[in-house]
């Protein structure tokens, strides 16, 4: 599995990490579909378009590792990573409707595949099935902070929509998007598991800390991937945000640092991105905006790794320090 | 208040139970504006949309009503009142993106205003405060309840999006549906008033019951109302149903009903709805689909009523009485 792969080599006592997260992470998957299994064969053959291809599984793994035990973690915490992994899938199916994407991880959507109407009521299928998950449980606190941050991705959403209507190159108003769609989640995945791991209070704010620090990180680099990664790799065309008129940290970086020229002739283009797409890429690449915007995801790498000075060292601080090289290197 | 009018001349004590209900009703606004006021200006220009026009704030009364001091209600009860109503909200959002519903209560939809985008992400951002709002306040017990009930939606939205699909014509799939996206809620709705109100347990249960039979009814003659009434009175064009592909209950008896060649003739209209609706539309008027239909309402009203009987008597059972007649007279 992708996501383990970057803790080789990390040992906790005398067992591989590795080893010890893949363990959870089964659980993790056993217990979103064994949540999700529907008697209607409608909602069963929408739940194996949903489930399958596997992401990354980044937000159970970081919230196992947050929680002190891999390997060995209770029932709380397999069900709360279960659950963001859940948010973050209800997410995606609205967004992709949102955006209009028809693919994901080298396959069609499920709005591309079975319409807008399925996806829009399985992302709600999902998210409500998430949220029985914590009432059962009765996990209060993390359902609290969970919801709060539901509510907080869905304003960064609209904002983000917001933005696609104007023109607007505005550094602070995409830090702001990224943060409430992609870095809160992340933040309260953290949390989460510190506070399900009864970590002391110094220890769950710098998780939350670290997981915000390392959100920005992830979304920045994703939003860096849409312009140098190859469509094979990526599992979706170079250029996508473009073309749905999101416009991110390396074409804004560009157009900071560019010459008055430049700048006139990218809102130009922009004015009309479906027959420039390439030429945008292209300058994007040619003006640094791409190192421009891997530089400040190192930033954000390297803020990060200061929050988990307030950890003590050992095996899940070392993988959690991994897990920052693995999200600034990560090629999909 | 469209809501309020059929209640008149019921005396709550020395009171009319009218203006009590409307003092609450006002409050249960004014919670909702609040908590969905955002300091983002476009999603402030979305929740104008969305708030305006009201509905019947039908949920809102019935939770009132059930939980049995309307005038004086504790802010729980008022709290819970706009999260019932505010879960209803966030499903005709993304119900009329599902359907493609263009008009609703005599205005342009959300969707057609503002795009799916807008109507899908603001959908999740009054659902996402609905939840919050019930975490905060700490109300457990409904928070259960109601997400529950909202999962179960999506499954009912779910089964009528299969039904589309294919023309099934079948009245045991109506029913559950129906009972799924709509008499749910209600019912959950009228429990959760019992629960707060503190009523005894057999109250809680016959409320639930009651809540489950006037659901049923409200849906039916929701889709008779389709077929009968007038595009002014109704808010959208008449047959918008069959154009959005729902067989429902009128249709249903018709077909049960005919002759087989007026059982083939409907077949095929069907199988071209768009051409046909309004030759469609006759023969459902014609051969006494709209009072099979309303009869069956009726059912269930009276299902409804019988289930008051395990009510004290009184200012809030004859309320609850009244609302029967309401939900099965109403033109809109």
């Amino acid at each position: 599995m992708k996501t383990a792969a970057f803790l080789k080599g990390i040992k906790l006592g005398a067992t591989s990490l590795k080893e010890c997260l893949l363990t959870d992470l089964a659980r993790v998957e056993e217990l979103m579909q064994e949540s999700l299994r529907s008697e209607i064969p409608f909602i069963e053959k929408l739940n194996d378009i949903v489930l399958e291809p596997r992401g990354k599984r980044l937000r159970p793994a970081l919230l196992i590792l947050a929680a002190g035990s891999p390997g060995s973690s209770p029932r709380a915490t397999i069900l709360a990573s279960a659950v963001v992994e859940m948010i973050h899938t209800a997410t995606l199916l609205h967004d992709d409707v949102v955006d209009g994407s028809l693919q994901r991880r080298g396959r069609p959507t499920l709005n591309a595949q079975g319409g807008d109407g399925s996806a829009i009521l399985m992302g709600d299928y999902v998210y409500s099935r998430a949220i029985t998950l914590l009432v059962e449980a009765e996990l209060t606190q993390v359902l609290g902070l969970l919801a709060t941050t539901v509510h907080r991705m869905s304003i960064g959403e609209l904002l983000q929509l917001e933005l696609h209507s104007r023109p607007v190159l505005d550094e602070a108003a995409y830090l702001r998007v990224i943060y409430e769609k992609t870095a809160r989640l992340i933040e309260a995945t953290c949390r989460s598991g510190a506070i399900l791991g009864g970590r002391p209070q110094e220890e769950v704010e710098a998780g939350s800390d670290f997981g915000h620090k390392v959100g920005m990180a992830f979304q920045i680099v994703d939003d860096v991937l849409d312009y140098v990664s190859d469509p094979e790799t990526l599992g979706k065309p170079v250029g996508s945000d473009l073309a749905e008129g999101k416009q991110t940290l390396p074409l804004l970086k560009t157009y900071a640092a560019a010459s008055p020229a430049t700048q006139t002739r990218l809102l130009e283009l922009l004015s009309d991105v479906d027959g420039h797409r390439e030429e945008i890429v292209g300058i994007v690449r040619d003006e640094g905006g791409v190192e421009a915007a891997l530089a400040e995801a190192r930033r954000y790498g390297e803020a990060a790794r200061l929050a988990l000075r307030q950890m003590p060292r050992g095996g899940i601080r070392s993988a959690l320090d991994a897990t920052v090289d693995f999200i600034l290197e990560r090629q999909f």
